[in-house]
């Protein structure tokens, strides 16, 4: 089997490269070739007997998307965007990369001609925009308030069309706000979600710019690899040609997540969250979606996080080696 | 006040401009000018003092756009489309000439600077796909099962963003199935909602493929020309950044249609319509909605058809001068 990831070096494609290296396989087939992308050359996976190749590329270039798929990868997760802070910043890269990139990688694929890999898209909750009703349903409509979202939302339908076409055997799951992020608190709007757990985990204060009862939803690391891996070898034609779904999180408050970090790290973790509301913050975060109703993804076997209590320890065991140092 | 109208050779695109013609002008503000563009070049409309520009152009051809706003007109009508069954039968022209092209438009218009127009853009119910609601509401999400559906909805996501963004002031709306059309019998699947009427109440016969029981969504041309004036002079910021509605259609069943023709042009009208089943159109018409709840629509003043009756008369006013030949 030979798989294509395309946005390899983001923290989602090296957690799911890490898993199918592990696994050494994908829905009981062995994997023999890895094609690793992103827009600066991602590390070859450590301890990947089969052939790997890494290359840098941008798949807004006309004529890349064609050169990736050139030895016809089975399955390709197409996980390439820019966030949404800087498509709505740059109007015109926001575009290219977010929409165009994944235009010109459907084409590739029709234009191959005989050639349908199942391909798997990640799309996004920003497809959706406030009003919301209480619970987001499977059959809610897409009103995005960014030109994130928007792309996002485009690119779910040319999924479906180019489906329905039988052109590719798309897949899209809209991922829920990962948590426990790894690595360095971001500039990003939806940082605070992991500062406030990762930071005291290792004795580092952190910042909640907003009020204890903020609700939205949520998977671990570990879950979203999950959805992907179900979207790459999942029956299909449950879908219909309605082709992307909202993956299954966890609906959470902040207040939540602080009784998680307690139970899990204990009370001195917790005086390390450093209430200093911000009203930028405030407000953008009152337009986030607070809650969905998945079913349709549970129901075609997608399995979310059960407590954050688990998405925690998930995150000790994964980055902490199991250690709490608070 | 300059007024843009591409595809003005279509037959919305003519009765919308005699109408303008015949009312010298949109929303209390006089009609100075007019450039109307096509793939063929449009007539210029009888009785006008104004200037009237008229040209042959395709706005899938990169740089058509800004030619064509260059003088920047006031309001601009996008009517430009290739129809459903030829979106379907060759994707790349579909794509080109419904998606680019609408996209080249909002480009053009981003780039002048300094300029936002109204831009009215007609989408369709096509939108949706089955399976339906009873009655499909403002919040229904779209799923369409054509190309031709999925590039009209990512026109409409497209026209959301740019208007959110203040690049344009636009205004979409989503035509139902207009009946009755003027001209000759067509091949077009929804052909006999307008074959059945028109073609009786000149003396001759029309074949009904479908059952009597098939319920469909309509509007007469004069309807939808109301539609089109209203999208170009109402508040647009009633319509928050979700600026594209379904029009509000007269549900109707061909038996209805029938009735309202025996009422007004009698029995021996009636007698020219041919039963013959088609099983193919009646699979593709199985696929179409049959009601919506338009009711964003009309709180925000767009007028439907009051009946069925009232159409057809509408009908033998306009195209036929007032007389019935059966």
């Amino acid at each position: 089997m030979h798989i294509l990831v395309i946005g390899a070096a983001g923290m989602v494609g090296r957690k799911l490269i890490e898993a199918l290296v592990r696994e050494g396989g994908l829905g009981g087939k062995p994997i023999e070739r890895f094609t690793l992308t992103d827009v600066v050359a991602p590390t070859a996976p450590a301890g990947f007997a089969g052939k790997v190749e890494t290359l840098a590329a941008d798949l807004s270039t006309p004529g890349i998307a064609a050169k990736l798929i050139a030895n016809r990868p089975d399955v390709i997760f197409h996980l390439a965007a820019i966030v949404s802070g800087e498509a709505e910043a740059d109007f015109e890269k926001g575009y290219r990369i977010n929409l165009d990139g994944t235009r010109y990688l459907l084409e590739a694929i029709r234009l191959a001609g005989g050639y349908m890999p199942r391909l798997v898209f990640t799309s996004s909750i920003a497809v959706f925009g406030a009003p919301f009703p209480e619970a987001i349903g499977d059959e809610y409509f897409s009103t995005p308030l960014t030109s994130y979202g928007t792309q996002k939302a485009i690119s779910e339908l040319l999924l479906n069309d180019y489906s329905r076409k039988g052109f590719v055997d798309g897949v899209g799951v809209r991922l829920p706000t990962i948590v426990v992020r790894p690595g360095k608190p971001n500039a990003a709007a939806s940082g605070f979600f992991s500062n406030i757990l990762r930071e005291p985990l290792v004795g580092q204060e952190a910042v909640l710019p907003v009020s204890r009862e903020v609700r939205h939803w949520f998977a671990s690391p570990r879950a979203a690899v999950g959805f992907l891996k179900h979207a790459a070898t999942m029956d299909s034609a449950a879908l219909g040609w309605r082709r992307t779904v909202t993956a299954p999180g966890l609906s959470a408050t902040v207040a939540d997540e602080i009784e998680a970090l307690r139970r899990v790290a204990g009370e001195k973790a917790v005086r390390l969250i450093r209430e200093e509301p911000n009203e930028t913050i405030i407000g953008i975060v009152a337009g986030w979606p607070r809650n969905f109703d998945a079913r349709r993804a549970e129901a075609v076997g997608f399995v979310a996080d059960r407590s954050f209590d688990d998405i925690l320890r998930a995150h000790i065991d994964d980055e902490l080696r199991g250690k709490i140092s608070v």
